[in-house]
């Protein structure tokens, strides 16, 4: 008899999420429950919780995991863990219900985006596109701008990584041709952990000083809230470009915006305190930055991508073996993060 | 005793090319003649032309290589090779002087600009950057535009390289990470070349046709001017992203001018075939566009790159060696090129 | 204050699995209890039983886990999992006390040796070795035997893997540069989970009727006990060789002894049923064998890495960080393997 | 109209060099004259030889260039270049006629058969074998001898490698997931040549004293005879693997031999100063050796690809185009060599 399978992506949608090669193959391992793009209703939840042994949710809004004696998994689409607010993970791992993310799914995406924006912050992409609109680029090959630094190649430099999970793994990955030095911080990893990954561990302050580029990668957490205030961001080098890519949360982004609008180095950002920025946010007059509106990993592919991640592990749990695509939930990271 | 070697580069500049510690390795294995920014007199080189072993230049301009009795190389700094106008290469062939050009010093630099152009476009980066200033972006991640279709990665697409030569391997490389398939049309290479180094051979209207991503990278020659004309270019797809980088003597500008102003697909481009572009020039509008002002190569990195594989290949040839990293002049090619 | 650790890795010595550095990185994060060559007593074990937070053993030998209250990890030196019977798995699993193998330690080790017999049976170099001492090789470069095939390079064949764990994926990466294309047979992963690792999923018949090598990489296990009997060896292709690396508890091995004696195909073998190998077991007299005494893992280098493996996963269990390099057990392979 | 080719391969015999679908290959470009097992007669070498542009030949047997007014390309297929005793280089180089050395079709399966031999030694794989057979081997895992040293892997070695040509460069390629580091002593490669490539450039002394694994790859040359004599090899280390593949030229055969019955480190030996080796050398008692009669390159794979490589490279140049597959003779190596 097919597994039962709870089936509310709530906010995603299904044709977003699942192509219809992946969502034939739910169907073929499992007996799909509710499959529809609105919140699934809690009478309808109540009706098969005692028979649920997967559910794939947008988010954990579902109470008790008591309420599911046969639950097995809990696949989330969002993008992050469920909160530990609305999750009892102590019930999840004293049953051995395995709590997935999907957050693994958008690391390529991402990791491209990221390139891109350190490729365009380094090589001046879109500032010289821009003035051949509004005023007149540099033919004499001289650089743009003087006060923060040349125009420069990624081969051989110092990269830095703040945070080293998944992002930055897809990331490395991108960056083995240019033959840069990796240095990482994380302090959810050993320093041999690290090492052993072919990156230098280091301490936040020397990243943040010895870096040619910078990529904050790191995921919020309640410890890392505005890790880089204004004390650590000066540290930065005037031929630095700086790439903000997981989450604002770990800057101080007043602090980013003052350094930026005196041209202190250059950056690339894709996340912001507020999304939409406001109109008159004062980062959109600074020079020497590439802004991107969140547009790393939402996108049609990244999508398609958990979609696909979420087939390939619902596929392996009906089967009784261990999924091997989504995140984990470790014991450590909910303490941690606590 | 040391082979006496006429240094001048002009339109080269000597500190452009030569960091201090690859002059010093001149000095060290030749006797350096002339070795100033301006271009040598004929005087001076009259008076050293019985003992010259090897002469460095930015083109040849020194006559009938019979004045050069001991000539064993002709070292080539501009980017090209000097043309069969100017230098006779029957003549060098017979003596075996070797004529080298210094175009693969650029690849890696003009091969990142190549990826960062091609994800500027992509993943819209120039546009959604100005969109900051000059509007709002698209916030809610759906595209941009629908007209020439969306956003996309470059992982697993399928990519176009117009030319493979010491430039498309240093791109190949970089895409390595991204799992693209590689077609490539270039007719100095056999079929069987091409599959060897991992690229699948194809006819031009087929590459146009079906690439998803299109490298220009070809040499300029005799027989390749405004290869890809009106016709040609109404091949590409709608959703694809065209980048030119080698030259704009292989399009016909306008036609490409107008399929880009109508929205056809998307370009990057780095070469124009007036430069500076004037300022009314139409592509100026184009807002599918990325538009840069020839830095793909023209940089310092790339510069003492330059200065880096003359330096490498002085030591070969003073060594009675085969020098190893500039490109060697072949008779085929000259006479392809005519 | 530090962790309180059991170190009891008999019948492993302390010399033989740590260095000095190791040892000293232990007692750098842990207060290492016992620490001795010999079993630990069960009274030195009941002394310590409330305060220990992490045991490392050679296997279980401490009866009920919850006479350790604290006990977050158990750390097995001797390179599979302490058995079922022993171990109370289902009360590890709730109370989230990690059991870590160091199996993985020892794949670099075995997948060297599983490619040096590879090529000791396909380039025929034990049998020309032996030639030249008690007979005479073939100089003129024909083939040493008819009957079983050609010598052959590994270069571009079919690999099949049966099994693909972390062994397998040690052997994959020394396989890269043969590119040769790889099949496996895993019924613990599912079909996607081998595509998305670049390995084509095949059935037991289709790997041994195929491929050109076959490495036996599987885990012992209730259910793959004589996996390959006489009629599933019958299946490999006379120029095949088959390579015994993880247990002979997988083939029946008098069915494999009769096909070689009787020169149907060649094969490597480093597991025996019975070690020491009896002195007239016949299939030391099999001429297309490579026979090799239990030397894939057993060995310095291989030790010390259970060593470094212990190590670098203390010192992330004491910093609170989820361990990285040992294998931990699921639940679900604890179920299947029963 | 097609290019006439002397097609002359002795003593090699077409079908051992060309699968039909290369002959036909060869057909589908050219007029092939001759064509057969047998030496070309000089009476049909002359009826043709106002014709032909391109001679495929085992050896240059066909006397003064001179005859041969249209000739384009010699393309050898034995493995060396024809000598300059018989082939008068100058004449050659002054017409602009390329001579093609099939040489690097063996690479491939040599540096197979060296890595393969390589771990026979350090892993003692052959030993052991002859051990189940007329001995008894180590089970208890402890070393073979300890007279020259233990069993180790190859992970993170030092590798010596004596000449670093198309050879070395395809082991190199196989030893990249062994991550080891490579040094090399070439005198026809600048020290920057080799650094450009990952090598260090050491001097001999220091290769010899310092590398755990030796590889002697240097093609035969009149200033290398003997290069390694009694001092030299003296040097070697004793938990050292010393793997002779090119040519026994390079080694004082004698000293090498009186070593190894010494037990001075470990050997595999492919090539030999007689072939065959009398049945009396000595050397075949060696217990720490790993014999091979000369079957790194002589196999059927390797001899197709000298085909292939004839039939890319004659394809090529019955183009008009440069060929990519075989060595180019360079007038710095024939002075070299002399």
């Amino acid at each position: 008899m097919k597994n039962k399978v709870l089936l509310d992506p709530y906010s995603r949608q299904l044709t977003t999420i699942f192509t219809d090669e992946d969502l034939a193959r739910l169907h073929a391992v499992a007996d799909l429950l509710w499959a529809r793009d609105e919140l699934a209703p809690d009478a309808v939840v109540e009706q098969h919780a005692a028979e649920l042994t997967v559910i794939i949710c947008g988010s954990w809004h579902y109470g008790d995991v008591a309420r599911f004696p046969k639950l097995r998994a809990v696949l989330e689409v969002s993008g992050g863990f469920p909160t530990p607010q609305r999750l009892d993970y102590a019930a999840c791992f004293a049953r051995q219900i395995r709590v997935l993310s999907c957050a693994p799914a958008f690391g390529p995406a991402v990791a491209e985006m990221g390139l891109g924006l350190a490729l365009a912050c380094a090589r001046q992409i879109a500032w010289t596109d821009a003035a051949f609109r509004y005023s007149e680029p540099n033919w004499s090959h001289r650089e743009f701008a003087t006060v923060i630094g040349d125009t420069f190649t990624l081969y051989g430099k110092s990269v830095g990584l703040i945070g080293f999970g998944s992002l930055a793994r897809c990331l490395k990955s991108l960056l083995v041709p240019f033959g840069c030095s990796l240095q990482a911080y994380d302090p959810w990893l050993t320093d041999t952990s690290l090492r052993e990954q072919g990156v230098a561990p280091v301490d936040l302050h020397t990243l943040l000083a010895t870096s040619r580029v910078i990529f904050v990668l790191a995921v919020p957490s309640t410890s890392n809230r505005a890790l880089l205030g204004h004390e650590q961001l000066t540290l930065i080098r005037p031929d630095t470009v700086f790439v903000l890519l997981s989450r604002s949360h770990v800057v101080d982004f007043d602090a980013l915006t003052a350094l930026l609008l005196a041209g202190r180095f250059r950056a690339a950002i894709d996340v912001f305190p507020e999304e939409p920025l406001p109109a008159d946010h004062p980062i959109r007059r600074a020079q020497h930055a590439v802004l991107s509106s969140h547009r790393a990993g939402a996108m049609g592919e990244a999508l398609h991508m958990v979609g696909r991640f979420v087939a390939d592990d619902l596929e392996a749990i009906c089967a009784g073996l261990v999924p091997q695509r989504m995140q984990v939930a470790q014991p450590e990271y909910i303490q941690l993060r606590g």
